[in-house]
């Protein structure tokens, strides 16, 4: 396959470099005068993939981390490092929103581009490690030095690669491979193609990927352990699902053995709404929506508490007798989330045999009758007794759940659990479909849970 | 409790007892003088419970026993015996039925009474034992010579209270106390209040009853051993189940704390059709008959065939997804049979998940791939496709498994099997209960069926 139509694309051309690398100059420029100017002892500098020229076309995000002495107390760090990030964003004259990591950052909207300003320590070695972000400037130092010019094209086309097939990207929702890793992949392959054919062949579940031989590989149990070659104690892969780590390789021997290029393009979901509707109609089964708003808190931890909220209700369902086909979740992160959970078993008998003790020991059976009174019987040797099952429809149920007196029952996360109970809505999905304002997004959700695993052919 | 009462009703007075062993007597003087005047070398003896007087009221049932030679052939046997039985009906101006145990006899319906003519082999210990039946009057002679006389009213109450509460008789349709096992139950305890206590607060499962001390009872892993004391290598309670022997503990542990002469009665069972319709109507279920005509087999034959064709079908329904809440069989032993099955889950959805192999191994994935194209996709590490499910109603589901090229799914005895084959009918409740010309037997089963344990109490 000739990747050099692909390169045109999605490597930057002169003028783009130019344009992002002489922004990022100037603003650097601009804090280290005035952080002199202001006697604030702290250093800009450029880190990510700008900095080691493997940003996407379009798709750059600058990264300036400014670096202060170890000694600096936290607050003044902070402090500081705010500041200069503010004031650069209002030279740029761009919009700026604050969020928080491990600990704050600025991120300013500046020229079309994201610019992240991010106050950290300076550390030579993962030894002086004081939060996470600290790490980053090791990343972009390991990068720099090891990755030859010519593997900035496979990284380039790896990291494509992982955006067609939608495993590209380490945040909690995708559960994906980090654009570090793309290049780690490459300095231990040495080009795209050989990546492919590690993952479509060689790796295993817990393989083990070390480039400084570090030996520390067996400390991890996750689905694939990249050793960080900065820190011998920290795997690269952590936030690597399962899911996703088969869906490359799967997709990995796809290519490999028809290569095409639409490979490197998300696949086209269906987003029209009858055919979505219809879908639904012919499987059989009756699918709920639990919507409601979700809290304000960074997506990152909303992915988390949604899934396990999704497990919880699932599993108490199928307790209960009812059986969850198949389940999910979705939030556009700001209006709307729910649980998505599809039934082949939506109703239940209105009794249900309650077990009691067996019939040898006189004393139980004593405790169990004053209970139930002579409405038991024996099955074998064990005495049984029919309890009426009020929520007996999975809508009662959902609803019982969902009560501020039961929602202990679940295991739900503190801030899901007070966004849906403030507002929740139990909708069936035949209704969703007919009477929301449904979005383009969300429709193409509903069709990759109606048919996954689009995305690992083309 | 004053057992007069009862004893006036269940025990044969003078005139029952004159009447049936006269009539006894002259059959048997009958027979001998045939034997000698046929030059047949055998010898009629009375055995079972009007030999040892145990039987109750109105419900005597005949058993001469002819015993031949150990040396006579099998063949010899047979013809002779069953001609003289014969010949003895005739003379009585009887009707008579031929019956199979072990070996044939005849049954005639002489003056009320039914009287089995049953040749067998004359033996003086186990050892010799050529056939089950030769066991009968080693049997009798054993409680002749250890009952005493005033136990006679123990084992008539405690048979009748057996009757009550529904677990006499050892026959496969019931799987209770065979009438033997009462007597011997009063050689161990004393007494009828000594059974019932000792039933309510020592037995357990397995427990042993060993009248000779020949400490065999550990050859059994039956619910309750009673070894013979006759033959310390067989199990008497061998038939009981576990089901019968719990329903006796637990109506004795019932009865000796609030004792009722109800005990000594069935309860009466609901048989009011409406009554029963809306019962099963308020139970939230869907039931379905699955009715034929019973196969010409002896009863004892048919029962543990029902009970193998109600697991097989139920379990096979649970593994495709339905669930049977609870099931059952009944026959009128001549005309009609059903299994009876109460579903919780009659209909599943049109498609069902079916897993692959795990996506590690490529060979497997492609033979996978091979089979299913890509329609599938991967959660976690394995390979699933959906499958459409055709069968996702019961009665079709039903349908499926009842049809010649599919019953060799099921687990069914030939003999029900052809039956079955030959004419069924999948029919539910409601529909049932609408149009049929139901017995008063069948209601009561059904109202069983509903409210089971109703022989617990009084």
């Amino acid at each position: 396959m000739d990747f050099d139509a692909l390169l045109s694309k999605i490597k930057p051309d002169e003028i783009e470099k130019e344009k992002v690398e002489s922004l990022a100059d100037s603003m650097i420029v601009f804090i280290n005068n005035l952080a002199i100017e202001k006697g604030i002892s702290t250093e800009a500098f450029l880190v990510g993939s700008v900095a080691k020229k493997t940003w996407l076309s379009g798709k750059a995000d600058i990264d300036i981390f400014l670096h202060f002495p170890l000694e600096t107390p936290l607050d003044q760090l902070k402090e500081q490092g705010l500041y200069l990030g503010h004031e650069c964003i209002k030279k740029m004259s761009g919009k700026w929103e604050e969020r928080y990591a491990s600990h704050p950052y600025v991120t300013g909207h500046i020229n079309g581009y994201n610019v992240d300003f991010v106050p950290c320590y300076r550390i030579e070695n993962s030894k002086q490690l004081k939060s996470a972000v600290d790490r980053t400037i090791l990343h972009t130092h390991y990068i720099k030095n090891h990755l030859k010019e010519d593997q900035i094209n496979d990284v380039l086309i790896l990291k494509k690669f992982m955006e067609g097939i939608e495993t590209y990207g380490s945040e909690f929702k995708t559960g994906g491979f980090a654009g570090y890793i793309c290049e780690l992949l490459i300095l231990k392959y040495g080009s795209f193609q050989n990546v492919l054919k590690a993952a479509a062949s060689i790796w295993k579940q817990g393989s083990v990927i070390d480039l400084e031989d570090y030996g520390t590989g067996n400390l991890f149990s996750d689905p694939l352990v990249v050793v960080d070659p900065v820190d011998k104690k920290r795997n690269v892969a952590a936030a690597l699902t399962t899911q996703k780590m088969a869906e490359f390789i799967v997709s990995s021997r796809n290519f490999l053995k028809y290569p095409k290029i639409e490979y490197f393009n998300v696949v086209n979901h269906c987003s029209d709404i009858n055919a979505i509707k219809n879908k639904f109609n012919v499987r059989g089964t009756k699918t709920f929506l639990i919507c409601f708003n979700p809290p304000k808190i960074p997506a990152d931890a909303i992915y988390p508490q949604l899934k396990k909220t999704e497990i919880s209700l699932s599993s108490k369902l199928d307790l209960e007798g009812f059986k969850v086909f198949k389940s999910s979740y979705w939030t556009d992160e700001s209006k709307i989330a729910f649980i998505i959970l599809e039934l082949g078993v939506w109703s239940i008998p209105s009794y249900k045999n309650h077990e009691g003790p067996k019939v040898w020991d006189e004393l139980h059976q004593e405790r169990f009758l004053s209970k139930y009174g002579n409405e038991a019987w024996v099955e074998d040797d064990r005495w049984m007794v029919k309890v009426p099952q009020n929520n007996n429809s999975v809508e009662i149920m959902l609803e019982f759940f969902l009560k501020k007196e039961n929602i202990h029952h679940l295991r739900i996360g503190k801030h899901l659990k007070d966004a849906i109970l403030k507002n929740n809505q139990i909708i069936e999905m035949k209704e969703f479909l007919s009477t929301e304002n449904i979005s383009k997004e969300l429709l193409e959700f509903l069709d990759d849970f109606l048919n996954p695993g689009q995305n690992l052919w083309r």
